[in-house]
């Protein structure tokens, strides 16, 4: 089935690879929507993929989507962990969500050890730093 | 006398009877806007009625009401639980300011039980769908 | 329709209007039910208004009223933040039930923050002083 | 040899029965009663069976037992989660008391999973309805 | 000064002497009270000296006690630790308030720590037995 | 009916009768053993009586339970604090569990407080000794 | 490459598809084991899959895997919460480490948020059920 | 050396000087702009000074002035206490950054006691008012 | 009995009646020496009073009493809430020691709710002023 | 005005420059002095600089303080965080205090976070090295 | 006295001296088993020294020492921090225990600082690498 | 090599053999300090021996053993727990340091089981007595 699939990247992810490669990776996010777009095209999905510093928008964003689209992969960033707003939006969608984080949130400061996201998410993909992405879109496929 | 009211929402309330009318009821924004607007024009007042997915812009709103406004009846919904910046900016009002929650918080997840706008508000009603709306207006009559 | 209606006054609130206006108002207990019973006989309903600084005298008034009342009003006062057996008691019963409470608890020493009765409320006014009383027996009526 | 029993019930006991079978079962106290009474003719021993729902009264009821009974059975119900007061009062016993709940409340809610009575008690017994009293009598059988 | 005393003493000080005398002392609550009586004549004041072991009953005869005595000596015993109610009637008065514990409560169980009378007390005296409240009537006297 | 029954002993249940009696009695876990085949000799079950010292084992012999015994006693011992492993190979069992412990574990140190097995359990015997074996299969017999 | 993966499963994971399908979904561990090899094969990549239900042989299995495996996906159960002993074993390898769950724990009890698996892997994969293994694997691809 | 200064000021700080100049002061945002020109033209620095009510905007400034000025200086108001995202934005960056705060925030409530910007910052300057701007440009002085 | 009594004051004592009458009253040190001196030559006691800032000083002062004084009056201020070293010097004594704080420190800040001194001494009075060293020698008299 | 300014250093600050540069800089305390001199005496103040490893010596040199001296500047260094006593003993003065950190305590280890002094200090400033003396100076200066 | 000395050590201590020898040293297991073997023959002692990944068996090589050996040193690793049944066992000899540590367990995580055996401990060496356990054999040398 | 020791201790350690021997055993300091010069002796190793109550002496007495001592043994006693200025001198010293304490503190008093000492410690003995003070210096030596 065709599926239109929406990306939704938080805060300063639209500067990913220009510092702490060890953290985040080389990639910048360019070439990750590249890759997901690549991924996409291969099923015969439609990709929405965006980026945004701020919570109002993401949460727009996420309403927006309500009905019009099959599946949001989402890495809400500094959100993760402190928007319930974020979290509120995300419940009002019926479809799947999947949430990615690039570096291994478990290994870094404590504050970002809680997900105000997960309670809301299908599943959860952390520390495979780009591909990460493209592990969430397989996770999307039939069967 | 003839009051001027602000009535703030904050995030999601525009998707208000989409979703889990179990926790919110069936009435949309727009009917709440509506018995709202119905109860001032009966007291002869003004009503501003508005929504926002965005914390800055909520702050905005509050410091542009600071001698314009009589009263403010506020629905920070997500943003009760996060926002220590609404919180300072209500603390800069003089007017009676009225807390709402259409379910009642106190039965939900932890992270809903504590507030930052009930210690700058004069009273907090919860608990009472879209008529929660009117009882807060009911709040600022005189006597 | 005619509601029988119960409002439960918990300790102290006998000695209200003695001390601290600027905290509970200058209203008496004796003030509150006249204007109880004014709203109610507007309404068509009947009122039984009483207080005790007894928690088992307050656990047993509850269990009495089961069936026989259509709605209870209840500041619990101190008893609010300690009693579970007042939340077990309010538990047993099928009407609606409002918490209501004189002073904003919320600006008040951190364990007024906690309630045992919010739980198991159907809705919760907070900071209106004696009219915090009107305002929930407004709550019961239909609409 | 021909024992006195005290079996003390606390708040909302007197309830059994009437709602939320699931949790309580569908035994009235009364029931309990005459269970516990036919168990103590069958040993030849008395039975003095109470319930309150005043925290003092069995505060009251614990301290004359003082020298007057071989055992008792405590239901505290909401007490038991609250009350220094009874746990004060059993600690002045020299005889066996055995702590009962009909529910499990290791699988309800957080407040109900600390019991001030158990650190007095000889020994608990949690979670198999009005049964539990019997296994609580058999408890004090010789042997 | 005549001064008119209230001493009150909470549940369980009724069965003084009777158990754990390294905790407590040996003397009897007729002892105390006696030795408070001759205090009190010598100094010309007035005494009444009441115990009970129901939280309501205490709530209400400090109640009473507001405008009528000159001082409260309070034991609140197991209360001390549970009882906001008698924490806000205490605060109704006006009068200097003496909190007073027979045994160092600092060295027995952490729930007995903390006390809700002590904020609303003038001072309190801890550890000296019986000898405890005359220190206590003692600090009520002039100079 | 004639019941099955399997009663699972944690770690360090074998040396039972060598040490503190006065914390766990004098019996040994041969004569717990005897009591309880006594038991289900007059009441025509079967009975499986195991005990390990490894939590792996104890979660295997859950799972072959599973299907082929109609009840389950278990004193984990330790690894009533500790064991996820065992929580959730209870679980998976449909008949009635009871836990048993030998002493009052709320009158031991802190960590003996919460138990991993009372959230699945169906009810929960402490404090009796080797007695409370008893107690748990008496808890099994039908009325 | 040739990779040689080892799969490791932990205590009730044996018991797969038994119980609870809206939780662990149906498929059995024999399923999964089979949809690995295919995975593998198709890679051209060993795979060795195990389950135990023992800690200490989950721990000596890893110890047996250094410097013989290229890769370690594991799914420690129960173990997740309570292993240091895994931990520490995990830390001493230098190969890649996926972690998959198959339920999504961050909407299970609190005692299953904290993962003592997570500091040590490279990634983890939450909440897809059997297709988290797949995911695993496919994380493990060159690029 | 000429350096280009940012000075960011975040939510509410636009009312500067309306209300609790106790607290705060009476110097408005346009003064302490003023005081800052005057400052850096006496250095021959440039000057960027701005504020907003957004976190978002905030956000996206802080990643614009990466490589295009020598030094920060933010006082982030409210977001101080819950922006992760405000400290990953000055993560990012390479050039000195001062965190100003007007009151003394140790003297305030506690949710004011933590700050999410000091750990990114170099150093923090607290409590001096209007002034503190002043100190913090100073910080930025060779030598 | 002629008692030699040690009143020993920690730091900052020495600055009795400089500021904060509202707190500590409008005595100063030297005026507490002098009451505290009458009583005790109205006794036939001696009395050696001292006062230190510096921990180290208070431990050897105590440690000095052992077998040299009777009793042991002290109010060790600052230190009562940080000094395990004081605690364990006042171990070491056998002879009767009275905790004296001039105000009551349960009305402060919460760090001043917890003291090392109490655990160690026979009893504690709290919240008289100056008059409190006196209600302490009153408790070390005989009977 | 010609001030006469404190400068008060804490334990170990003696020690300044021999180890960790990269944490407390290069240079010695007298490099500190030296440079605190020369600021005072360009402004006409008088400077008194002191340091001590005893934390009653400390307190000693601030009560001598009142009235003698116009400002204080404090680097508590370790007592920052353990010590009431100075609290207490700066809550003494009416001047303006200082509070000075040389390295960025909110990076460093969670017991340094915390600082009895800012609760009493007009002002902080952390982070800076010794520049951060010379800042505090500046704060000191009229206007 | 010729004792017979246990030494039991935990899991993964078998895969000693292969990694993070900075934390370890470079020793491996054999290494301290010859030391330790060379140290009891020169005091005429007899050593049996163990090593196991299993909780179960480490309890049961401890139940089996019971009147077998003069002295225990251990070295549980990670079962030192979640083992209440090794405790437990532990807690069942009569003969000296020694407590033994490679590495500085203060130094490294939090979850890593509790230790079950230190309570049933008779001392505890925790730091010094190999040589640890010669520190433990001496410990038990008479004088 | 010749190995020059400091062997500090602290507050109440000169008190040492006069009471609790059931905890601290029956040596006297100076018994410690003969047993250690003649170890010390025996190795040709110079020792300096000190007490002190003082913390500020304590401190100053580590920084002049820099660069004039080869390594430290400390028994800060109750500065153990509270002296983050003990801590912060001992981590100026590049030598080895061995904390030793006599009591097994963990099976002691909660406020005893963190130690300030331990972080920077190289090793940390605990529980055996003045014997601990020998195997501190046997850890010190070569091999």
């Amino acid at each position: 089935m065709a599926k239109r699939v929406l990306v939704l990247n938080g805060p300063n992810l639209n500067m990913l690879g220009m510092r702490e490669p060890e953290i985040y990776g080389r990639d910048t996010l360019a070439d990750i929507r590249s890759a997901c777009a690549a991924f996409c095209e291969a099923q015969g999905w439609s990709l929405d993929f965006r980026q945004s510093n701020a919570e109002g928008e993401l949460v727009s964003w996420i309403q927006e989507a309500r009905g019009r689209v099959d599946a949001v992969v989402i890495n809400a960033a500094a959100y993760t962990h402190t928007s319930v707003a974020i979290h509120d939006a995300l419940h009002l969608l019926d479809c799947p969500i999947v949430e990615v984080h690039l570096s291994n949130i478990h290994r870094r400061e404590p504050f970002r050890h809680h997900s105000y996201i997960s309670s809301v998410a299908t599943g959860v993909i952390v520390g495979f730093g780009a591909k990460g992405y493209l592990l969430a879109l397989a996770a999307l496929e039939a069967g």
